[in-house]
């Protein structure tokens, strides 16, 4: 078996499905946010701090990526948001075909924001689009500094780098300066931010930026959706 | 393209040559262990802190995962044992075939204690077997008491869970209680120990069931390779 021939073909039928999707979410004026980072970096707890003030402004819908079971979701219902639960059954990451599953789910119509929380693995994610207008990763303090380094490839395709738990830096040997010219060094792009879900820090500047970028999207759009 | 069979041929090619790899690993008496978890959560500090223990008693090889670069092979050749890496180029998990290209590079009938330490990621390398007597996986403080729900098959094939960063418990929200009974009801038979690299605590329980592991196999073996 020529294992990279195989990978190759995966990856280009998945790129045919994110078009497929794309093309489908221009048509319905959504905007498509890819949430990417390893487990337990803390993707569910940054949705809920930011999901009151995202609901203020935009109708938004989730999709939940985990392997089996549905916590996630759960937390996520309890704030009155549209959740749509795929379970992968052992698949490390969400394709561009599992996305288009859930779309007889979504009240696609009703919605401007749609944010997939994807399984927690810094790799695999990363090489699949399931045609997203950006991806943000979350790496978490814990984690340590040299991981843009060992896993470059997330760092590269995401538009931002929040990094998480900024209320352990404390307690663990992490520098932030080294993670961000770690980061920066694979994406010269990359924007930053610096966030506690515990604390609430950072997480304005976040959504500041990330307002800014859904507001170009949905105003460039012909129809023009009403937000409310 | 049929993706269910596609990855049912890659597991039974892999498990093909995990058996060979075994064969090898009998013949010359080598017990070979398969270091597993996220990223960050503590596999190349773990090594630091047992192998110097470990190299009094065994003669001890080390092999080191990563997609790219060779930041934990320097880690780990600093304590003056052999260590080969592989870089898997973009997979997300060590295979038994990339296994098979180490060992022109390593000095097999010299060793009696193999250690891989596989790519971070809680959910593929658990599919690979590369041969080994027995996968070990750590968990850290900060990932969360919820991950044996989330990513089970890890928990399952797992002869050991170790939690690492205990030292974190005062500063995150985890339950080891919680974390210990999810963990038991994906997989009963797992030994369970609480560690911290930081503080040392936890890591001589490990170490007591890990040499009974490695002697168990080794004085089973005809060969009887000496011990120094």
């Amino acid at each position: 078996m020529n294992r990279i021939k195989v990978v190759k073909n995966i990856l280009d039928a998945n790129h045919r499905i994110a078009e497929e999707n794309r093309r489908l979410f221009d048509e319905k004026d959504i905007f498509v946010a890819n949430l990417m980072s390893s487990p337990g970096a803390g993707k569910t707890s940054f949705l809920e701090n930011i999901l009151p003030a995202l609901k203020s402004k935009y109708r938004v819908g989730i999709i939940e990526g985990d392997i089996q079971d549905t916590y996630d979701a759960e937390r996520i219902s309890r704030l009155n948001v549209p959740v749509v639960q795929i379970n992968t059954g052992g698949a490390c990451h969400i394709d561009g075909n599992m996305v288009k599953e859930t779309f007889h789910d979504l009240p696609l119509d009703d919605v401007d924001l749609l944010i997939l929380e994807n399984v927690g693995n810094l790799v695999c994610p990363a090489e699949f689009s399931i045609g997203e207008n950006l991806k943000i990763m979350l790496l978490s303090v814990p984690e340590g500094d040299d991981k843009p380094m060992k896993y470059p490839l997330m760092f590269k395709v995401s538009r931002a780098l929040i990094i998480n738990k900024i209320d352990l830096l404390p307690f663990v040997p992490f520098s932030l300066e080294k993670a961000k010219n770690n980061a920066l060094k694979i994406n010269p792009k990359l924007n930053l931010f610096d966030i506690s879900c515990k604390t609430g820090e950072g997480l304005e500047d976040f959504l500041r930026w990330f307002e800014k970028e859904i507001d170009a999207y949905l105003s460039t759009r012909p129809g023009g959706k009403s937000r409310g």
